[in-house]
């Protein structure tokens, strides 16, 4: 189901503005949302990461309308799981990169199956060249300019793995291109800090909550333990392989425990 | 006016997939191309620059779609000046990072005014803590994930400049956040290397043909002569000051010779 502006269509296309600043200069923000049994998971911690991420790129997130958006497609998914995506742009906006100083954003969010057979699947990674940049904001938000995540998942894919490893400039792990990334090392659960060029992804938050700890990672580090990835709707993907490399398995009480927090 | 898949529209909305990866992910290619007197300047270099871009991302630019929009876009100038821009997304595509196994590219052409007036005005650069990462492909192609310009920008309005001096995350100068940048001195044009994270825009390959030759540029650098911007629309920004120190003056025939190139 799509919901764009108010309006709610069963199917595309839906009128945009061909002077929309999203589409032109992927200027906007969006967030992807699990709703398990009718119920969004995370609503709120998702809804502050859009206005975060809103705020970052200087506009003013129209929470009211989003929250409209995700009652009205909840609504259409009547008890069932789902994935929610929102995406809000800054609008429209005159020729160049030059922000308007009044921005009308643009509301578009969609419902698309989930089933937990997307979830807590195991993963092998490849080391990818692109790296995640710390000196752009862009590293800590979920911006429309989601390309180099695409490319860096596309040269993973051409190396035969699953998702892609990515360092950052500074040659520190950073994540995946869709997840963060946590290692267990003797008995600690540790995750890259945000300055490394890292999101602060929702699965992450709720761990960090749990007692995992902020800690730099060296690609090297990560044979030291077992290594998994979070991500809303993939939840908690093992990683069995880095480069080829078996890495160690990941605990089953690890993975029940955070079935369990989402209510599954 | 506005071009899109085909047909043609005076004003918004235009009908656009929900789906359309453009939008989502910033998974795109557009370039800017200004028409003199009714013919679009440099046409093939920049149509060349569009297909090499959506090589770079793994999709084929579907040139004879393009230049149908040219040629529509062009005759509706009736042989005056205006500005063009090309916007093709790799299309609609499943949830997710991973791209349709046969993409349906969507093109969306626009034009807009251009006058002389916009051209050869000169600015004052602001340093920002943006960098350009060369370790993405993305740092020499113009994507739609272009918001990391947008914020160079906006941080460099913000500081009472024009535009930003971009350096690459090793510290080397790389570019304005719209424009390629160059250095006079001693009577040689240098300007950064695309490895440095810059563009190959169709103004700087101008100049690389003319005698300009590349060379790594550390921000210092830009002190020892005269510096100037070059970029498909405003052809050549003389830059007056950086970070509030002025600049030396670009030479009028540097100026007059590039004018003369455009047919102007």
């Amino acid at each position: 189901m799509i919901w764009c502006n108010g309006e709610l269509y069963d199917q595309g296309p839906i009128p945009l503005d061909p002077a929309d600043r999203g589409l032109l200069l992927g200027d906007g923000v969006f967030e992807t949302i699990a709703v398990f049994h009718g119920r969004p998971f995370r609503l709120v911690q998702h809804l502050e990461a859009l206005e975060d991420a809103a705020a970052a790129l200087g506009f003013a997130l129209p929470r009211a309308t989003v929250e409209r958006a995700v009652a009205d497609l909840v609504a259409g998914l009547a008890g069932g799981h789902g994935a929610l995506r929102i995406t809000v742009t800054r609008g429209a906006g005159p020729r160049g990169l030059a922000p308007p100083a009044e921005p009308a954003p643009v509301v578009l969010a969609t419902t698309a199956p989930w089933s937990e057979a997307m979830a807590f699947q195991p993963i092998r990674l490849a080391t990818v060249s692109i790296r995640r940049n710390p000196t752009s904001p862009l590293s800590r938000i979920k911006s429309l300019a989601y390309l180099d995540n695409v490319l860096a998942f596309q040269a993973a894919r051409a190396a035969g793995a699953d998702d892609a490893l990515m360092l950052n400039t500074e040659g520190r792990v950073a994540s995946t291109s869709m997840a963060n990334l946590f290692l267990l090392r003797d008995g600690r659960l540790l995750t890259p800090p945000v300055e490394d060029g890292v999101r602060p992804g929702i699965m992450r938050e709720l761990l960090l909550a749990c007692g995992a700890v902020e800690a730099s990672l060296m690609p090297e580090d990560l044979a030291a333990g077992a290594v998994f990835a979070t991500n809303s709707l993939r939840l908690l993907q093992p990683v069995t392989a880095i480069d080829g490399r078996a890495s160690a398995p990941v605990p089953a009480e690890v993975i029940a425990r955070l079935r369990a927090a989402c209510g599954l």
